[in-house]
């Protein structure tokens, strides 16, 4: 059975790895620990607990188990002092507390909830995203990065305070993969965040696995606009050491205008820059259904988005090649 | 295989389920619904759920999954706004919210924790335990009730409001029961405010099942201090509507001296004033055990408690003689 491994942010691995799961391959997501927003932020104020939400996210796309349980995972309470935190995340920081251990946490509910696979936190150690702009302002978290409206105009540095080791069982993973799939995900709150694990980078450039870089879908306003396929690369590139893709897999649908519009303020459709690169694989892979998911603990109405089985297709076609 | 059912309070059914889940019988706890102290009572008051707290009590007795997850449920949150909330709490409210029905949630809590038995709750609307003492002071929720020690002056009345209806499911489990057990538990916090539901009077008068009086091992101070086994009945039987007992089942064991020192700003031993009563059925159930156990929602160091195993012997030898 072959191996296939996935990075990426909290709805970026959700949609590969709905789309993988009922596929015969040995699966796993290694998550990012960038998260600091919403339910998460509070858990970690409050509790000293590891992010829950983007595993979570990971635990749920996974599951086996029936609908019930996915829901109640999702389930965000109102009202009252719980108010905002979602079930999941409290389900994870209680074990975590229980068991004494974050990895043994994500593992025990694994169980409960039947995943096919593996969930594995990139790092066990507690961590902060931070961003310094040209403009001499510090992003202090992954929140604020998410929210910021400036990196377009330029960032001196991007870094985790703490400098976390990566998590020995994600390494281990990357170096047995035979398929390792990166992206889609946030550039700046997810992406690039997991290239900042000391260990990840010459772990992605030494495994022998295929590596295959899912392109988003949009750009986004005021951090990255009109980035196109290259300008990815290329960013990537600066935190891999080297260009380590053997593959690029990219959108060629097109949304309907309404929805482009209704996104002009959020961001525009990533474009195709290196048509003359035989790695790039450009497929319509654009979902037509109409549904609000979730994006890490914000609440986004998202319309622009992949299809699960269509990326999936895509990339059960490059591991059939290998 | 014959059917028990049981009904008491937190710890009293916890205690008596523990002892019977490993015997071939049909277990079924009917679980009052007036807990309205510590994360129970936030609960209630921010969410509007059904209070969880006693049923939790009954799945983890009855649960047959392992320590883990039997300790998460019972893992309280430190800290931040989820302080004092017990996760088993959270799971329930969750749930209920989900399913939208208490009953479906309690059912499938069942599931998870793969419960030997069954879990209903006596009613499935919210009520709330009022007490009117004699100096006519309004005792107000089943807290207030549980820390009064003003009690034993008299009371006027005690009542719920508003005055709720039995659940149906309940009121068949006890009509199909081959043996009744009934406590132990608080007086006026658990045994009466079952009694004061609409139909469980007439149902345990009217079942043809054998019913057994499990005699608390201590009474309490400020609330029902030396009471005897015939004043407990004296003072069930005004709810019940008649003395309904086949059979009365009670500790004969001592405590060492220091523990009854210890206890004496509490309450102190029931003791037995119906030696010629021949329902009398007066054993050693003494736990030898110390260690902290759980009362609703307010931890008490429990020194003084039933034996599990002692207790379903003696249950066991009333089932097997009917």
């Amino acid at each position: 059975m072959k191996k296939v491994v996935t990075m990426g942010g909290g709805t970026g691995n959700f949609v590969v790895l709905t789309g993988l799961k009922n596929h015969d391959i040995d699966l796993s997501a290694i998550v990012s620990m960038a998260d600091d927003g919403g339910s998460t932020g509070v858990l970690r104020d409050e509790l000293g607990v590891l992010p829950p939400g983007d595993v979570r996210q990971c635990l749920i796309a996974l599951s086996d188990s029936g609908r019930l349980m996915r829901s109640l995972m999702n389930y965000r309470f109102e009202g009252g002092s719980l108010q905002g935190h979602s079930f999941g995340n409290l389900f994870l920081s209680a074990l975590e507390k229980v068991t004494g251990s974050f990895e043994k946490a994500v593992e025990e509910a694994g169980k409960v909830l039947s995943i096919k696979g593996k969930v594995i936190p990139i790092t066990i150690h507690q961590t902060r995203l931070k961003m310094l702009l040209q403009n001499g302002k510090l992003l202090d978290g992954e929140k604020e990065v998410y929210l910021s409206q400036e990196i377009s105009k330029g960032f001196k540095s991007i870094y985790l305070e703490p400098f976390p080791k990566a998590n020995s069982h994600a390494i281990d993973e990357l170096m047995n993969a035979d398929l390792i799939v990166f992206g889609p995900g946030g550039l700046y709150t997810s992406l690039i965040p997991s290239l900042l694990v000391e260990g990840i980078p010459k772990a992605l450039r030494e495994s022998k696995a295929k590596k295959v870089f899912v392109v988003n879908l949009m750009n986004k306003y005021g951090q990255n606009p009109g980035f196109k396929v290259g300008d990815y690369l290329r960013e990537l590139q600066k935190f891999m050491g080297r260009d380590i893709f053997d593959f690029v897999l990219m959108n060629s649908g097109k949304p309907p205008k309404e929805l482009i519009n209704m996104y002009a303020e959020e961001g525009d459709l990533v474009e195709n820059d290196l048509t003359n690169d035989q790695r790039v694989i450009s497929l319509d892979l654009l979902s037509n259904e109409l549904k609000e998911v979730q994006k890490g603990d914000l609440l986004k109405r998202n319309l622009i988005r992949h299809d699960p089985k269509k990326l999936a297709g895509a990339l059960l076609g490059i591991l059939n090649e290998l």
